[in-house]
């Protein structure tokens, strides 16, 4: 019996935004392991602003994903073949795959195995557990190397990443302050996790907003904006001041390259630090993160939200959410069950 | 008997280029210190690009000079007057003064006691020993961190501090590029100064003319220029790459400001690091890197070039050069000899 691998293809490079049309569906065949590599069941597709940039044929961290191969996702997934020593049949694995129900990877791209925690759902090991968090952990206390009493500014702080940001922040002793879209989300950031205040991008104005909820002037920006917002936090941004790039989601389905900070010599006059980041920077480091960030959510410390669509069929639509919806929380797809 | 401090003041603050009209003499007091204060005798006037941002009222690291008021400057100046311990008449210092005969200053204001070493000229502590060299020694190795065999640009090469910065790049096992504009310049930092490749900025195509000098890559772009050199230099820039910001002089005159690099997102893409910085972050830190410096001097390692202009009235002139002439070393004024 052959199995059929359902997927969803790159069919073109979007021109702008992405749109519905530029996925189609596909039929793969499930390729058996060869030496070094694990056939992976996928269980759940992390939907992440990254996608975004692999769909487009700039250069980066990763080579653009081919016209006509699946799009290439963070996936939280079990191994179904294994021609690898140590990663055995039935683990549970966070990994670099594809929209598709079965992957055929070599082991460098699995993050770690997953060991499911008490009262933790499988699915946060991809969320606050896995890239997400992985990206907040390390881009907040790696990069930006915050000191107690400081301020951090966060962009997109209702996204997956923002949210975890703003609560790691506050745990190091900072005051935390959030940038999101709707006066709905800033409740939800002061209310439930915690932001010391939050702003509404779409209805203030920010320069002064900012001087409001910044007093004492900005010591990290967690930037996963760009644009007019990075520009203007650039003038508000303390001596020594340190902005984490985490990513660009205004620039990001730009067709043309939109100018750069004007404010950029901020940095010059500030000796202030502006400095981009992966969390593959850091892959030796995940299990360590990971360990810290299942304690606070244990003690209470760390909340996170999961947005689960199901389905593959569901993908696109779920990515497209990124750039229109505003989310709050992490975005995922459910493709399966693990097999116990 | 009244000594009169001939000073050369700010008339207006320029538009664009600074130019002859911006400046005016006057006649001042000289001034007795008051505690914790001395008085100097001006000796030489350092001429750097940052007297142009100390010019204009944009906020920076120090406030902007008066109009009125002489022109901030970096100096090489005798105590001739002191009420502050440890300051002794007749002491040679290098210090934040102004351009005038005669300066009154705190203490804080003096980077530190001037030991004349056998076999280098007094001017020198003002140049490689001084500022521009201490520019060069904490932007290259504290923000650039260079480790062997990584590669170096550096703009405005041929100027005070570029024409530093190569060769400590050199000593350090660094394949040192540089930028300039002129052939004649060219020959000077690679032959003269050992630099492994230059190249002409305003004659040659500039993303060809890097690839070909730089083959592996930019691992430290030490820049002065801003502008489209370092909006290039981003896309040739290699992952974990480190821009260390210390100036703009190709914006320092701009009426409005210009747009920022677009390729700044480089920095994303290659976990890279874009950092400014002032010599007065590692202000406690001279002694050690004179100390060093000098030691380089004396084993032939560090050669140093000093432009120097002859009385008080020829300062601003001497500045207008380093927006016009791209001068080669570093200019500085000569007022007066010191007392023995």
């Amino acid at each position: 019996m052959t199995v059929v691998n359902y997927q969803i293809l790159l069919k073109k490079r979007p021109s702008g935004a992405p749109a519905a049309d530029d996925f189609e569906s596909g039929e793969g065949r499930v390729r058996s392991p060869e030496h070094g590599e694990v056939l992976l069941k996928n269980l759940y597709l992390s939907i992440d602003p990254a996608i975004r940039g692999w769909m487009s044929d700039a250069k980066s961290y990763l080579p653009p994903i081919a016209i006509g191969e699946p799009i290439r996702s963070g996936t939280l997934s079990q191994i179904v073949e294994s021609n690898a020593e140590g990663w055995p049949v039935g683990q549970i694995v966070q990994g670099l795959a594809a929209w598709e129900c079965f992957s055929t990877v070599p082991v460098s791209n699995l993050h770690g195995k997953v060991k499911t925690i008490e009262g933790i759902p499988l699915h946060a090991m991809l969320s606050v557990l896995g890239g997400t968090g992985l990206t907040a952990y390390f881009g907040l206390l790696e990069v930006g190397r915050p000191k107690e009493g400081e301020t951090v500014l966060v962009s997109s702080a209702a996204g997956g990443v923002g949210s975890i940001v703003g609560q790691i922040a506050r745990i190091k002793g900072c005051r935390a302050v959030g940038l999101t879209g709707s006066d709905d989300k800033c409740a939800w950031l002061t209310d439930t996790l915690g932001y010391d205040a939050a702003i509404n991008y779409k209805a203030a104005d920010l320069r002064i907003a900012l001087k409001e909820a910044c007093p004492r002037g900005i010591d990290i920006f967690f930037d996963s904006v760009g644009g007019e917002i990075l520009n203007i936090a650039l003038t508000w941004l303390n001596r020594r001041g340190r902005i984490a790039l985490c990513g660009a989601i205004s620039q990001i389905n730009a067709v043309e390259l939109p100018p750069g900070p004007s404010n950029y010599l901020q940095l010059l006059a500030k000796s202030a630090r502006m400095e981009g980041f992966t969390t593959l920077d850091f892959a030796r480091r995940y299990d360590e993160a990971r360990a810290v960030l299942a304690s606070w959510i244990r003690e209470g410390q760390l909340k996170y939200r999961d947005d689960i669509a199901n389905g593959l069929e569901n993908a696109p639509s779920h990515l497209l959410r990124l750039f229109t919806s505003e989310p709050r929380g992490k975005l995922m797809v459910k493709l399966a069950n693990p097999e116990v």
